[in-house]
């Protein structure tokens, strides 16, 4: 089966550890095309009994590197959805209204509403890591926002949403490739920024970042899962069968009609 | 061709001479079929680039009766967009916080972001269709809000907003069966509330409600698409070349990409 790696609330991992390469034999882009649209259907007619229901919703985090394709599996494995069923929101650099909050003001903000499936493409752990990599708050202040995470991710689950953190995992060498794949296409050149090689000096500590984001936070209310994405094919595949089962475990109703309604012949 | 029914800005129209049952003869629902999943591969390219340009937006303004299909169209029409390219707002009952502040403040706070589709479900005309025909508020302050309308409208306009407005127009007969349909199957039934029969009583009501918005706010800027909806496949169809047709009218380029980046290579 394509499944996300998953590990035990509280053990440690070693990102070194897990091969980003990774793919499950039994798939190849063939069938993995094929299953991501079968995926998409049974998602697209769940998402609507999620609708009716009224009651549950679904927040898929996506976090990776730069150019681990967070905007790429938003197009593959999640187009076909009913748009109306799906918010997305990306989180940019705060702006100064969002700074003059605590961090988790803007993300509660977009937090879906029942009977949707929201999409966060980063989120709130930007907080635990390109604010630690770059030191724009002090450590204590920092530190102390794994466990808001996890109490704010608490609230969430206990009001109805599942939350579902995608961990988008690439090698060194990947990076490389997608980043200057994108300077040597003039249609995606626009996507890179002299900031992105910098950024990618700092790869050792964002890898470290994320390790203690992903130990610190893998709760059992709100697990993450490692989605190996080196190819992306794999990767949205993982995706897309992970968001499948995810609403297929819900399993939302059609509600009840009003009451009465038996007989009535509309004039 | 599949056009939706215009008329000039300043004359009146008379819903009841226009025939929600027309389609155009080139077309059936098969080919209709073909031609909208074609429509949205060539939407996803353009909508790709709206948003790497990131100057303009698109607004769809989806109106109409009870079961005229404004669900339907973005389920039908518009599904198969890149999820993050769009974004949906549906206007239910105003919630007493914004009943709080003027009539366009919600409006305002759902506008879409350069580079983004952005689609109402419903939208500011509810204030002068809903309201009028419940006298919500007096007279005198829904009469000035279709001025208001035409002035916000033009606000976005220039700001670099493209407004589509699309009325779904159905018959009195079509709503009838569609209600029916509704009750008699229990997949369906839980839409149904006994509230819709109410209303349908005021069909003459609504009916010049719109008559006089689609006639007062029939702007330059912002005109009124009138979309045969009696047949669903026809409104899915029009709506989704009005919105691929729209898009190749405004042809977003992808940006210049930042200056120097020639002959960098990624290490």
């Amino acid at each position: 089966m394509c499944r996300p790696v998953t590990f035990k609330p509280g053990s440690k991992i070693r990102l070194s550890q897990i091969d980003p390469r990774k793919v499950d034999g039994e798939w190849d882009k063939v069938t993995a095309k094929e299953r991501i649209r079968e995926n998409t259907l049974v998602s697209r007619e769940l998402a609507y009994r999620l609708y009716a229901e009224n009651r549950r919703a679904v927040l898929l985090v996506l976090q990776g590197m730069d150019t681990s394709g967070k905007d790429g599996t938003i197009r593959t494995a999640l187009t076909g959805l009913n748009p109306q069923s799906c918010q997305i929101t990306s989180f940019k650099q705060p702006s100064s209204e969002e700074l003059d909050h605590d961090f988790l003001w803007r993300i509660h903000k977009a937090v879906p509403r029942r009977g949707e499936i929201g999409i966060f493409n980063r989120s709130q752990y930007e907080d635990v890591l390109v604010v630690r990599v770059h030191n724009l708050v002090p450590e204590i202040e920092w530190r102390s926002r794994y466990e808001r995470i996890n109490e704010f991710e608490r609230l969430l689950t206990e009001g109805g949403v599942t939350i579902v953190k995608c961990f988008l995992h690439i090698s060194y060498e990947e990076q490389r490739e997608r980043l200057q794949a994108r300077l040597d296409n003039p249609e995606k050149r626009w996507k890179f920024s002299t900031g992105d090689l910098a950024e990618r000096k700092r790869w050792p500590d964002y890898q470290a970042a994320y390790e203690e984001a992903l130990h610190r936070c893998n709760t059992t209310e709100a697990p993450w899962r490692i989605i190996p994405s080196d190819r992306k094919w794999y990767r949205n595949l993982v995706v897309s069968t992970l968001l499948r089962e995810t609403l297929e475990a819900m399993d939302p109703k059609i509600p009840p009609s009003e009451a009465g309604l038996e007989g009535i012949v509309v004039e």
